[in-house]
C-alpha cells in the first residue's frame, strides 16, 4: 500500500507565481488545483511580495499539502532581472517552509526533462504534456502550467528515492 | 511637539542579515538596538530564509518599530550571487510589510552619502560614524553597522519628506 503525497507546485516570479497542487499514490498522479498568484505592479515592492506571500500562504490553508516543490528559475545574463526574481523566489521557498513542510528544488530543464522528456522544451510543449498527464487539469496559465510540472518532477523523483530506501531496506 | 518614531534598519544577506533600531525625534537620534541574524550554511535553502524570516519577525515583535527601511544592496555582474542576495532581501522586505510597517528602499550609496558624506565610503567609515552619531550603540558587526546606517538615512530622508509636507500645508 502507497499512502497518497499531496504535492505542491511553485513556478516562482516576481509579477505572476504560477501554483499547482497534485496527488502522488504509486505511480499514480492526479490532479487537485492549480492557478497564478499575481502582484499589483502599482504597489511598493514590500506590498508586492506580501501579495505572494499571503497567496502562498492561503493555497497552503486551502489545499493542505504535504511537500513543496520550487522551480530553480532559468537565470539569465542580467542581474537587475536575478535580483528582482530572487526576491519573489525566496517568498515562493519560505512560506512553505513556515508551514513546516519540506521544500525540494528542481532546476527547470529537469523539470522539463522529466515532463516533456528533453531539457529544452518550451512552454507550449510543457502545456501540451500537462494535457496528457494530467487530464483534469484546466492550466489556463504557462505559469500554473509549470506549476504542476514542477510538482510532477517532485512526484516522479521521491518517488525513486523512496523505491530505492525500500530496496535498501529488503536487500 | 515631534513624535518620537522607531525605525528598522535590514542590511540583507542570505548568510547574515542586519538589523538594526533608532528612535528619530524631531532632529534627534537615538540608538535602541542592533544586531546580526545569521542563517545555517548547512541547512537548506528554504529552511535558511524561515531563520531570516522568524528572526525579523523575531526583532519586530521585541522592539516594535513603526517604520521600516532596507538597503539596496548593491548588485555584482554575477547573475547567481544576484539571484542568492534577492532571495535574502525579499524575506528582509516581507516581513515587515506582513507586520504592518511602510518599508522603504535605499540604495547602498545614498546610505553612505547621507551617513558618511561621500557615497563611496567603505565599511570602516560607515562604522566609524555611527560611533559618532549613535555613541550608545554596539555595532560589533559590520552588519548591524550599515542597518543603523539605513535607519538613519530612513530618519533623515522621512524628516525632509515631512518638513516639506509640514511647508506646504503652512504656506
Amino acid at each position: 500500500m502507497t499512502i497518497p503525497i499531496r504535492i505542491l507546485g511553485l513556478d516562482p516570479g516576481l509579477r505572476k507565481t504560477g501554483w499547482g497542487i497534485v496527488v502522488s499514490e504509486g505511480t499514480k498522479l492526479s490532479f487537485v488545483a492549480c492557478g497564478c498568484i499575481e502582484s499589483d505592479e502599482k504597489r511598493p515592492l514590500a506590498e508586492r511580495l506580501m501579495q505572494l506571500h499571503e497567496g502562498i500562504a492561503g493555497v497552503i490553508a486551502s489545499f493542505a499539502p504535504d511537500e513543496a516543490a520550487v522551480e530553480e528559475t532559468f537565470v539569465n545574463r542580467d542581474p537587475q532581472s536575478a535580483l528582482k526574481l530572487g526576491q519573489a523566489r525566496g517568498i515562493a521557498l519560505v512560506v512553505p517552509a513556515i508551514a513546516g513542510l519540506s521544500v525540494g528544488e528542481y532546476a527547470a530543464n529537469l523539470v522539463k526533462k522529466t515532463v516533456v522528456g528533453v531539457g529544452h522544451a518550451d512552454k507550449k510543449q510543457v502545456q501540451a504534456m500537462i494535457r496528457v498527464l494530467l487530464p483534469k487539469a484546466e492550466a489556463k496559465s504557462a505559469d500554473a502550467a509549470d506549476a504542476l510540472a514542477v510538482a510532477i518532477c517532485h512526484a516522479q523523483h521521491r518517488g525513486i528515492r523512496t523505491l530505492a530506501a525500500q530496496m535498501r531496506a529488503v536487500s
